[in-house]
């Protein structure tokens, strides 16, 4: 049997950071979309709000007022899905009927005062600045709990409810299922093979360049081979780095730099502020600290919803949700043409 | 410490069936929405379309008439995510760069020939005419194939782009991620526990009877224990039925009536016709029918995605996507709701 380029016809990929497969059937980019029309992404947000809880100066559900800040603001999630006190739940009687305790803090962070301001319009500098402050809270938070997700949902399409730049960052008592999984395939890739698996993936992808996006001298941006989401993106450090806090001064630099070609190519593709959800995954802390974690590799995930256009999503429903992902065109595909934006933003370049 | 009855404060769950956790943060349903409102659900699509391909006597894409059907109609998906001569790909050079074949048919099955109707309004007979032809299909696809998934995408808000009342089959030469979590997970409580983990997890539900919707003498639907859409269900027969197509004909019977039931109470919840993505999960087919596979119990999985009203949905995203599925009521919570909502749908009701 002929062996055919992957490109052209349909077949599974393995994700060896999560154990489990992907259908790529990228002839479906081909099939006529009748199906649901996002509403426009919102451009036009104002500056300042006042009635903006996230607003300088604006006061917050709670009562409290927000201060004037200038560069990035933390605060304590006024709705938090995790608190620092809840009490243990009754363990369950039966394995059928198994509950754990779950206690944490959930912060949010604005990264700019002004509200009509995303990263990639950020300068580096406010970027850097954005690096530092989460390094802050993984060592903060990271010094008790053994588990600090950073995240970002940007845009309504992605469940953001406030068009305000910010990211959140929840810490719990457990170790979350992506992280117990990310573990375990991290830890038996390093005995099977003896390198950490990101730090050889990421070499093998630097020296391929097939479903590379964007790279410097500290990091590469690729499409992962297993990538489910259309144009979803892994964002690797070269140097064997586990945790955010252990990144250096030049290191936190040139992240801010890629962060910021990435972003403007990822608002290049369709010309519009690119939803996604984004987040970052490290070696454990709390009381992972004093383990080896050599088997991690620090890295962030970017999870865009947006398959053909600014208003057509890709659907992650019936055959994904009791089946497998499936996705629509090649990794490769979607890597060639985040490669091949501008990295001049839009917005800056029509002035 | 004292243990706290468990509505109240957050906890996390464990799911047995795939083996991961939910974390219960009941107090979120409190905070305010501002973010994405849905649009209304489409409720007053016209009862036939010549321009719509799933109508009886439409030419499809490509260039086929379909029947004057008068009850189920199956065709070949025009833009089938799987094919059955797909060549062999390249299975790659490398672990992290590994691939293997995809073959397989998707199928479309109309449930009825007008476009207005839906499951829940359709009379009983017709409903066991789809439950027979999903065996049907079950059966003939089912000969060769490892995997036969039958699923509905109900609602534009589920990716579904065409409004006539219709739902999938795609059947693939593997078993994809949900089938061989489930595989693993079951065959391993049977070893464990010397009985299949479902059939002693719906015996338990019906005796607890704090997450039942609603039951018949074959059938009773829960809000699972470890739900993680606000108002998921799973489906379960009472009696040791491995897949579809094993089910005697008071079962099929028993089943149009309590999938009438629970479409009609999930439509009642928010008095719109409820998006929901739902398929049947079995024992494996093709090479497995020769196996022992009486670790499985036939079941299905609803998932629906609204949370709070008609127009607010939960997101699935950053501290779900990055971390771990997160929701913001209780699933004793939720199933008291349903339980509670009546079995006239509100549509036959207001005549
Ligand atoms: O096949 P359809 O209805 O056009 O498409 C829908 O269901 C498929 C199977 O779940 C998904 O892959 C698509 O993203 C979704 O839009
Ligand atoms: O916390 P937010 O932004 O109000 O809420 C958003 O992010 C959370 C964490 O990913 C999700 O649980 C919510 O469903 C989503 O709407």
């Amino acid at each position: 049997m002929a062996l055919l380029p992957l490109p052209e016809h349909q077949h599974i990929r393995y994700n060896p950071l999560r154990d489990d497969w992907v259908l790529v059937s990228a002839h479906r980019m081909k099939r006529p979309w009748q199906g649901q029309v996002e509403k426009p992404v919102q451009e036009d947000v104002p500056r300042h709000d006042p009635s903006n809880p996230l607003c300088p100066g604006a006061t917050r559900a709670n009562g409290k007022v927000n201060p004037e800040y200038e560069s990035t603001f933390v605060f304590d999630n006024d709705f938090p899905a995790l608190e620092p006190d809840a009490p243990e739940p009754d363990v369950g009687d039966h394995p059928l009927f198994r509950s754990a305790s779950a206690q944490g803090v959930c912060k949010v962070m604005c990264f700019h005062p002004w509200s009509d301001m995303t990263l990639p319009l950020m300068a580096l500098p406010e970027i850097r600045a954005v690096i530092d402050k989460w390094a802050e809270l993984a060592v903060e938070l990271g010094a008790t709990y053994p588990w600090v997700q950073v995240f970002e949902n940007k845009g309504a399409m992605m469940g953001c409810s406030n068009p305000h730049p910010h990211c959140q960052v929840w810490a719990s008592n457990f170790l979350p299922n992506e992280a117990r999984l990310e573990d375990r395939t991290q830890r038996e890739h390093l005995r099977a093979h003896g390198q950490p698996m990101l730090l050889e993936y990421g070499r093998l992808e630097a020296q391929r360049k097939e479903r590379l996006v964007v790279e410097n001298t500290d990091w590469l941006v690729v499409v992962p081979y297993w990538a489910v989401w259309p144009f979803q993106t892994l964002l690797l450090p070269r140097r064997h780095v586990t945790r955010l806090q252990d990144l250096s001064a030049d290191e936190r630099e040139s992240l801010a730099s890629i962060m910021k070609s990435l972003l403007t190519k990822y608002d290049n593709l369709f010309e519009i502020s690119f939803p996604y959800s984004m987040g970052w995954h490290g070696a454990p802390t709390g009381p992972y600290l004093g383990e080896d974690c050599g088997h991690w590799l620090l890295h962030a995930h970017y999870y865009p919803p947006l398959l053909r256009s600014a208003s057509v999503r890709k659907f992650m429903v019936g055959y994904e949700m009791l089946a497998q992902a499936q996705r629509d065109l090649t990794p490769e595909q979607a890597a060639q043409r985040l490669r091949s934006l501008p990295e001049e933003h839009y917005r800056t370049r029509a002035q």
